[in-house]
């Protein structure tokens, strides 16, 4: 048996869902309903304002599980889902309403307060990916993927720069000022997504932070449409990423 | 029976090849060796210094014939393949070699060069529009794409901007200089390729021919690495795109 305490396992979307807490942090896991096998983990980092559980989550884990037998977990970034909210959580989430409220520029709030938020949420990903690779259909020896749009890209480019068990990620639509120096850390292949029209994050920014990846192998999607207008095939298309990196086979075309 | 004359018929990697001649433009039709069902029709243009025959356009129509049930066209450009070279291609072409042989600029007579071949070829590719869709199988009420990179984009462009048939491309590889006004009159879906670290085309020129195209849906991918380090799997998402746009489904994945 595993030493992974699931404090709740059930059907979702025809795969298995298991609720796991490592470090008092709550993270789900997505396998295949059809057993148990050996497989590449996923991990996802979710959205700014959301959660482990959000539509946006089940639906990319939904892709990744079905269409490509993997294991997909995502755990609540702090202050977000099941977790407290700080005072200092508080105050910048009021500060973002504010500057959106009145139209000042939102980017060096979300910079400021997402690079907060990777500092505590690296090593509890390090920590939770510790915890998954004691399981036998993980182990230590598979290759581990990361995905994470928005506040996943600041907290993922920062774990992705200091954790060498990730050796494929899927970036996009984040504001370049806390990560450049992390990006330039990085060699595994990237796919990166920016908006073409972003009315939040300058073109120039997206493509500079692109740019700074090391990755030999690194793919710009950049898309015509303002920031929330990400265009759902982009999923697709990270599927299809991790299937080559990871080393599996897309069995219902995405 | 169709008006369009083949001059010859035969299988090709689990295709029907049929060559034909428009106008005396020699051209080649592949098509599911299933049989003649109606499919939408994608036209493809070839590199420059290359033919219709040339492996990449064989192993692209592969991809788009069996994986989509596409029917595919390419026809030889003006100077190419099977057709004779005039002075004014000699001297061009010398022009460029020079130029290569030398480390001049090559875009300045790439582009006067494709841009003269483009006024001949759009003509041509009309006409054989025109032959094509009195096929049975092909018809004149089904969707139409066009993928052309490199001078398949020089010729692409000014076609897509003066051809209502067609109604989605995949363009990439190509200097601006004479395609930006023909772009700002394109609004099909776009899917543009270029590459990151390009050492003939600048980036900056890159990113301004994409964003010239007045595409509601337009989508660059940059891909790290030089001008023929194009990665093979772009092929395969232009597959995707067209599928999307046409109305087909992938049946093997691509």
């Amino acid at each position: 048996m595993h030493s992974l305490p699931f404090t709740a396992e059930s059907p979702s979307n025809g795969m298995a869902e298991r609720d796991f807490t490592v470090g008092g942090v709550p993270g789900v896991l997505w396998s295949p309903a059809s057993g148990a096998d050996r497989a590449p983990l996923v991990l996802m980092g979710h959205g700014g304002g959301t959660h482990k559980k959000h539509l946006a989550m089940v639906g990319r884990a939904h892709l990744l599980v079905n269409g490509c037998g993997f294991h997909v977990a995502v755990i609540d970034a702090p202050g977000h889902g099941d977790r407290p909210r700080t005072a200092y959580d508080e105050q910048e989430i009021a500060a973002l309403r504010k500057a959106q409220a009145t139209g000042e520029p939102e980017g060096p709030i979300v910079v400021r307060y997402h690079a907060r938020l990777a500092e505590l949420a690296v090593p509890e990903w390090q920590a939770t990916l510790d915890a998954l690779q004691e399981l036998p259909e993980i182990g230590t020896d598979g290759p581990v993927g990361y995905v994470g749009i928005g506040m996943g890209t600041a907290i993922g480019v920062p774990l992705v720069a200091v954790e060498p068990r990730i050796t494929a990620a899927v970036f996009g639509l984040m504001w370049p000022d806390a990560l450049v120096e992390k990006a330039k850390q990085i060699t595994v292949p990237i796919e990166f997504g920016m908006q073409w029209d972003n009315e939040r994050i300058p073109r120039e920014a997206s493509l500079s932070l692109f740019d700074a990846f090391a990755s030999k192998e690194k793919t710009l999607h950049a898309n015509a449409g303002k920031h929330f207008e990400w265009p759902r095939f982009e999923a697709d298309s990270a599927v299809r990423f991790f299937a080559r990196h990871l080393g599996r086979t897309v069995t219902s075309p995405a």
